[in-house]
């Protein structure tokens, strides 16, 4: 099998790289080790940047977000018994989407099979060669079988865990990388969402975040230590201490209750693979970088990558231009820095660290109450919030 | 002796209430334990904000400092070998005055004893008792004797080491505080400033300031590891170590050497006591809260601090109004938690953490890269560092 780019993976870069380089007359082929329907329900992030929502719209799989998703003009930060509002587009112009990743891809695969475009589901890619050469290759499995992908470059979105990163060579790359001591314990909930907006609630017993998938499904996170055991939440036991975290002084505000469909932990984590390239094999998304969810900046960090990729690959096919995918890992690199930094922050703004101490929870207070007070700290949040315009 | 509001130390707090307190009338004795010629050469900090300036202007004690002092309209924050102004009129309005702390001790003892105010220096403080009645006494030794101070109210403005604070109630009073493992070496230097900015310097081998006191004197400071020697450190190696970490990449930017006069070890460390006050018993400045350097708020708190006291003392002594008093320590409190953070914000910005990783390493350069990038990053830092209006 041959193809001009072999794209390891149908998550969201994969894919939306596959649809970008299809607009501009570039074949690729998507291998995904997963069946379809498994990626077109594994639960992810949901919250679309601006420029990325604008650039799904561009390439024509905006429709169903526009109809089915929710514009979010803001988010609250609650704390100390108070909610307080940061307005993205009185600070920056821009808003949100609550979209989720798993409807992305979900259009995305329908859209790319629609196109008779190649996404290869159970295909599991074993090892990528020859990226020092110009005909890289891409060895998987299909139906039991051996096969062999030729192309012209490779772009690995297969995650942190994927062929395609492994396949770089290790004295030439550099990994960083952090740990938190803690996780997020996460629920789908089969209820309406309590209230309009995501709530960001930091609380001295840990951060809670109210987030929904649809008017019907919430999405709930409590933070726990990293090696909790989900056998020790029963779901009543999740529904009241997110009570407790979102507990308003001077007002009642009680959150909906229903029928739990998903329970999972999500564990936080900051890497960053540099550089994202190497000869003709370029990482994107999380096999080059994973955020805490905090920032809710994977999935867009991923569709950045993808944008970025796809003009890189179309002035090298195209016009023979080859710089931009010279510079890819560098500029990328900006933008995930810009993430990780921010993702971070967030992180350490809205979760008590468990070994902090009285100082600490003090200083924690005055940077929140900070950010509600001066305009230029909530449009520091808001303007990372929603996303730095393209590059 | 007896006097209205009995004052613990004649450092800037001190005597600022002292002056403050005599402009409306209402009587006060300060006790200082060192002699005239100590408080007048100590070096400490030498950046006034910009409502403290229009305070001592406002109180008639700013000439000096205007005719001597240097409006300062921004900084250079430098790393990765360049330099990038932060514009502190063009983000907030508002300037800051480099002009010595010590300069301002000498104006007020200067200003105090022309008006014939009672500050006795070579008098120790032993001892603060009565605070709950309504005659506080303060035990002091001058000239080998021992006397006593009665007063109506005790301000402590003796520092973190003073009587005044070891005179609060322990089972009512909590401290909260936070160390760090490094430690600034700064110099007095006969040779005029480099530039006419303050630099401030972030570099791998640790942060550096370019700082002035005068046309012909410069302030110098490094980081160090907190168990420093000074003995390791004779002047050529601290100008060659200044060197590299003020270096420009596209510049041959030199340091002027010259001789220098003073070096010292100054700790980093953050502490906050609260409350501020028990009984007729008030503490301001250092005995209060201590900041590490960084973000130049040391002086500036002890000046608010005096400037609520003054205003409190003066409703409680004239009109028999004591919510001022009551109220002191909240309303303190919330600056000194906004140079709490502030100041703990700057030094973990500027400062690489020995014991950082490469991840720290690049998040610390994409953060520096924001605050240089993003107006709003930048006015946030210059609204903390200019200061936030008197409340």
């Amino acid at each position: 099998m041959r193809t001009t780019v072999g794209i390891i993976g149908a998550g969201p870069a994969g894919l939306f790289l596959s649809h970008l380089l299809h607009r501009r007359g570039i074949d690729s082929v998507v291998l995904e080790r997963r069946d379809r329907s498994y990626c077109e329900s594994r639960q992810r992030a949901g919250v679309v940047e601006h420029s990325v929502a604008e650039a799904l719209r561009a390439s024509g799989v905006g429709e169903r977000m526009d109809r089915d998703g929710f514009v979010h003009e803001g988010i609250e930060l609650r704390f100390d018994g108070r909610g307080h509002r940061i307005d993205f587009p009185a600070l920056t112009g821009r808003n949100v989407v609550i979209y989720a990743q798993t409807e992305i891809v979900t259009d995305l695969i329908a859209r790319r099979i629609a196109d008779g475009g190649r996404v290869l589901f159970d295909a599991e890619a074993t090892d990528v060669e020859g990226i020092d050469t110009e005909s890289p290759r891409v060895r998987f499995v299909a139906d039991g079988s051996e096969e062999v992908l030729e192309c012209d470059y490779v772009a690995a979105c297969d995650g942190f865990h994927g062929v395609g990163r492994s396949a770089l060579p290790t004295d030439s790359m550099r990994c960083f990388d952090k740990g938190y001591p803690f996780a997020w314990l996460g629920i789908l909930a089969d209820v309406a969402p309590s209230c309009d907006e995501l709530v960001y609630a930091h609380h001295p017993r840990g951060f809670a975040l109210h987030s929904m998938r649809s008017e019907s499904v919430s999405r709930l996170y409590l933070q726990v230590p990293s090696d909790t055991d989900l056998g020790d939440w029963p779901d009543e036991r999740v529904w009241d201490e997110l009570d407790t975290r979102f507990a308003l002084r001077d007002d009642d505000w009680a959150l909906r209750r229903g029928p739990v469909t998903d329970k999972s932990l999500t564990p936080m984590r900051s890497v960053v693979t540099e550089p994202m390239q190497h000869g003709r094999l370029f990482l994107a998304g999380d096999a080059a970088h994973i955020v805490p969810p905090t920032g809710a900046k994977g999935l867009n960090l991923a569709m950045h990558d993808a944008l970025l990729l796809a003009d890189a690959f179309t002035s090298a096919h195209t016009d023979g231009d080859t710089s931009g995918l010279e510079g890819y890992s560098a500029t990328a690199l900006r933008r995930v820095w810009r993430a990780e930094h921010f993702s971070y922050w967030m992180t350490s703004l809205l979760h008590p660290a468990p070994e902090g101490s009285d100082f600490d929870r003090r200083l924690h207070l005055s940077h929140l109450d900070h950010i509600v007070s001066s305009p230029a700290a909530a449009t520091q949040l808001a303007e990372n919030y929603t996303g730095l315009p393209r590059v």
